[in-house]
């Protein structure tokens, strides 16, 4: 079942994780926000995608424990900034408090500075795995997906909209650009850290970018799905957002029924990049199946 | 003359930023905002210490360029956050108004994740000078220099005594603490990086990292005694701050003329650690002597 692999591979995560945060001489504030941002639960998506498209070369999940820990530090990163008052002002984030909410506003910009710099000094470890010259590609790509070009300038043009309150014209080739970066990039190089890490070939590393180009894409029509007719307690945060804060979405330009089938499309066109690597990538294809269904 | 050293040191690494900050599709405002925040002038202290550390060793400006521009983005995201209203509230920098102020307050906590970011994707950038393994160790040591143990840890354990308006109790070990992660780290891995970039023995980097541990501690004292002492117009930014906010500073502890003292002691061992490298070292013992005379 795939969600036993979801969970398996949280499990293993987390664990690293938290006794990654306890090392170092971190003051005892931030290292609390730190935890509370990391160990709160959550779906651990983009970890297990590094794992997983690890897995497809028979590296073992040991090996890629390192690159995905650090990816999920550059995604709680992430939440903890948007979170903020200033940014998207939510105040509950996987059922729980977030952490402006929890501390206070300081503390929350800090802990994401200190988990983003955390991304890279774990991505960058030498490990008997990972060679430097894996740690520095890592690093490189792991940076161009989650920087100016891709994550953080995603959230640029995503607010700039919303908080300008412009008229309501969302623009398709804009939307895809938007999801692309803000989302796509860093599901996209969630799929390719585990092809680098296990030194494919270019090919390989080619299919796997376009299987997480479309599953990015795939993820973010779900997630619009759900924040316009999902239920707050189900999902675990406000819903309904995005049309109040005047967010472009495809749900928002083409209604859900359209965007329906555009999820289908992705959905279809993950799978089929997965072709060369046959039965192995039956986990990934049901990683697809999941994002398409998912409630939360 | 230091002065003209820096100022061609300062020039190479704006030329550099300005080129890096053209490249990839950023979106404008983002832009604008990362290109207010980096070219805004300032000394590039920091940057020449990786130039100068590399010089020791022959290696030539250019190939140095890129660690040092890596290292300039961390320095000025940090000033971005630390400048927001939820942080030390400050609306003037370098003679001319913060990012927050020039924009608002999620553009520079975004402008900020995004020059981090660029950093390590400079950092990890492979050169025909750098090779992975010596990118893999730059972006290492700058993660743990720039974190949770580091500059970010060191900001959160300022803004923490003076937020919570405790009664005024510093403590010398607390102080010396404090300073060597919030703006220690960050110089002492300055030195470093020169002799990381030219492979140079154990013991060469040892003699950088120590002349890094008191050229930090010398920055911090002449810091402290400028915001104490010194004119806002002439250090272009507002001063008083420190005993205002509560902050604990070796000046509030001992006096100015005791900190003057511990400054001198500071360059006295910065400069001692430089002799095994001879006359070679001379333009890194003008830095002392500026950073010790600095007026701003």
């Amino acid at each position: 079942m795939l969600v036993d692999h979801l969970a398996r591979a949280a499990d293993r995560v987390e664990t690293y994780l938290s006794g990654v945060l306890d090392e170092d001489a971190t003051p005892d504030r931030l290292r609390k926000a730190m935890r509370h941002a990391v160990l709160g639960g959550g779906k651990r998506l983009r970890p297990f995608l590094v794992i997983e498209s690890a897995a497809l070369f028979d590296t073992p999940t040991d090996d890629a424990l390192t690159a995905a820990a650090a990816l999920e530090c550059v995604h709680c990163y992430s939440l903890v900034h948007d979170d903020l008052p200033a940014m998207d002002n939510d105040t509950v984030r996987r059922g729980r408090p977030t952490v402006w909410t929890a501390f206070d506003d300081w503390t929350a910009i800090l802990a994401g500075d200190a988990l983003l710099t955390l991304a890279f000094e774990l991505a960058s470890r030498p490990t008997p795995a990972a060679h430097p010259d894996v740690c520095a590609k890592l690093c490189n790509l792991m940076a161009r997906a989650a920087g100016r070009a891709g994550m953080v300038g995603g959230q640029c043009l995503d607010l700039d909209a919303g908080k300008r309150n412009e008229p309501a014209t969302p623009d398709r080739a804009h939307i895809a650009r938007l999801q692309a970066m803000k989302t796509g990039a860093l599901i996209r190089y969630a799929c390719e850290a585990g092809a680098v890490l296990s030194r494919a070939s270019d090919e390989e590393l080619e299919s796997l970018s376009t299987f997480g180009k479309h599953l990015g894409l795939a993820f973010q029509i779900a997630d619009d799905l759900l924040d316009a007719e999902g239920d707050a307690a189900t999902v675990g945060k406000a819903t309904g957002k995005d049309a109040a804060a005047g967010k472009a979405t495809l749900v928002g330009l083409l209604g859900p029924d359209q965007a329906r089938r555009e999820l289908n499309t992705a959905h279809r066109n993950a799978c089929a990049a997965l072709a060369p690597f046959g039965a192995k990538a039956d986990t990934l294809k049901a990683a697809a199946d999941f994002v398409v269904a998912r409630d939360r």
